[in-house]
């Protein structure tokens, strides 16, 4: 179902980020250290990409400030202000040798203008084939996919011409990412987006969490909130026909909310299951009920199969 | 799925109303119009149920104005203000040729300690039973079912203890419903409540929209807004084991958004699809090729099948 890029020649694919926005700057911090430590920790090279931002270089120091106090081995930062910046070779070179691209918070569809399909973008692809961390936060995340919002209104019910879809950076195929997704109620545009397309996988990101995508379509979460995937695979809806802003027929779309820890398959949509550890009190329950097994067999053992001896074995060693 | 009362001895179900709150009551009207007309229309003679609400008899007011305007035989008040009330028999009994019942928004909680397991209760079940309208707004939507939803907070990412069930009337059986849906961002608490108890149908009803269910289990949309269905049979979650507030974990639940005129089976669980109509300039294109095979049809019968004399007539009588 995916389309993820293969990874180049010698390359290893490296990890997308797709954080919610507001991520912890100050305390816990989980999603940005979760970021430096796929940039490679404290070998990681980190560029950061303020350009989807209104704010002057205080966007930029505040990264830098917790990158550096993580411990990461440099942090500079690229910001392409026109298509003429993203073809400059001087600020494109800023990204050869970077372990980790992070793109801030701000407006999409003005970093979008900016760097799709310039030299920029390429390097910034060519930095996750060679295996670098790359991502952002909110507008950020959203350049991610290859199909990217540009904006929208929000409201839990889908409805026509709620959203608007642009061209995206494509490092995820297949994909449209929202953020804030939770704190802005958000389900009713992101369902509008795949009712349209329903080939589409929605994906929508709580603030101050993260879709970590490894080997280009296994996803993890990080962070406080949920990640909310909608498959449209098996919807059936009017989006074709509704009027103006109606609501919009979405019927079978598959919803999965992720919370941290989960993992979910891009490729095959589906969760990735694991063994759930047992609790503790049940797991001693269960190592006494072993432990008791063992003592069994060394007395069936010791004593022979004969159950009489067996019974006489244990009236003398058992407590009754 | 869906264990729905069956009709009782030569009685035919009613028409359930769940209203999501705030229904257009000065100019459209639609789903109070909806209500009346499944009451009986100029014979309906309705009683309106204000208990859940905090305000006077102007709550009353409103009703009786609409229905009235609207043209219905009777609307009269029952207003049980505690179980004593409820068991009142002069109160009760003025439900007991009610075509319609009616019930407030307010607080659900409220309605649902006065009358669930009182005759006053009693008598709401058998007006459905003899073919009654019954329903209500917002408190008076969700009291319609079996599990109902006490309280809970906003927001679109579910997380453990965001809403507290508690016990519905049970007009509909296996079934959660919510209302204000879209309007108060309510994805967050229904989801929780489907994660937890995965057999229910989670039912959520935008303002101005009702779900009206016919023969126990036919689901139809009416007004502005949509309802949301939420299946959770097929969903894989965490509820059991998260801690405190945590997001919780729902992978695999079935949504359906549907608009006005949208039906959907309660019991199969699956969207009613019907023959789309033609919008019009197709259907005038599929007339004139209809019209073009009829005179072609008289033209060959005429002609006999010789391809030389239909060839020779084609030239004569249709222009190049």
């Amino acid at each position: 179902m995916l389309d993820s890029h293969a990874a180049g020649p010698g390359g290893t694919l490296g990890t997308l980020f797709a954080i919610g926005g507001a991520e912890a700057k100050l305390r816990r911090r989980t999603v940005l250290r979760a970021f430096l430590a796929a940039a490679g920790g404290s070998q990681a090279r980190i560029v950061v990409v303020p350009s989807a931002s209104s704010l002057g270089p205080e966007v930029v120091e505040v990264y830098e400030a917790v990158f550096s106090t993580l411990g990461a081995a440099s942090v500079v930062s690229a910001r392409p202000e026109s298509r003429a910046d993203a073809r400059d070779p001087e600020l494109v070179a800023l990204l050869d040798d970077a372990t980790g691209v992070f793109m801030t918070g701000g407006n999409q569809l003005k970093l979008s203008n900016f760097i799709i399909g310039t030299p920029f973008a390429d390097a910034v692809h060519a930095a996750y084939q060679r295996g670098a961390a790359v991502g952002g936060t909110s507008a950020g995340a959203s350049i991610v996919a290859e199909h990217m919002i540009a904006f929208g209104s929000g409201g839990s019910t889908p409805k026509q011409r709620m959203s608007q879809l642009s061209v995206g950076l494509g490092l995820l195929r297949g994909v449209v990412i929202d953020q804030h997704f939770e704190q802005r109620n958000r389900y009713g545009r992101l369902l509008s987006l795949v009712a349209q397309s329903p080939s589409l996988l929605g994906i929508g990101v709580d603030e101050d969490t993260a879709a970590m995508v490894r080997h280009g379509d296994q996803l993890e979460v990080v962070g406080r909130g949920a990640v909310t995937i909608i498959d449209g695979s098996h919807l059936v809806s009017n989006a074709y026909a509704a009027k103006r802003t109606a609501p919009l027929l979405v019927s079978g779309a598959r919803i999965h909310v992720l919370p941290a820890g989960s993992r979910f398959d891009l490729s095959r949509r589906v969760l990735v299951e694991e063994a759930e550890p047992l609790p503790d009190a049940e797991l001693a329950d269960v190592r006494a009920a072993e432990s008791d097994l063992r003592g069994l067999a060394r007395d069936i053992a010791a004593e022979g199969v004969s159950p009489t001896n067996y019974a006489r074995h244990l009236r003398r060693t058992r407590p009754s």
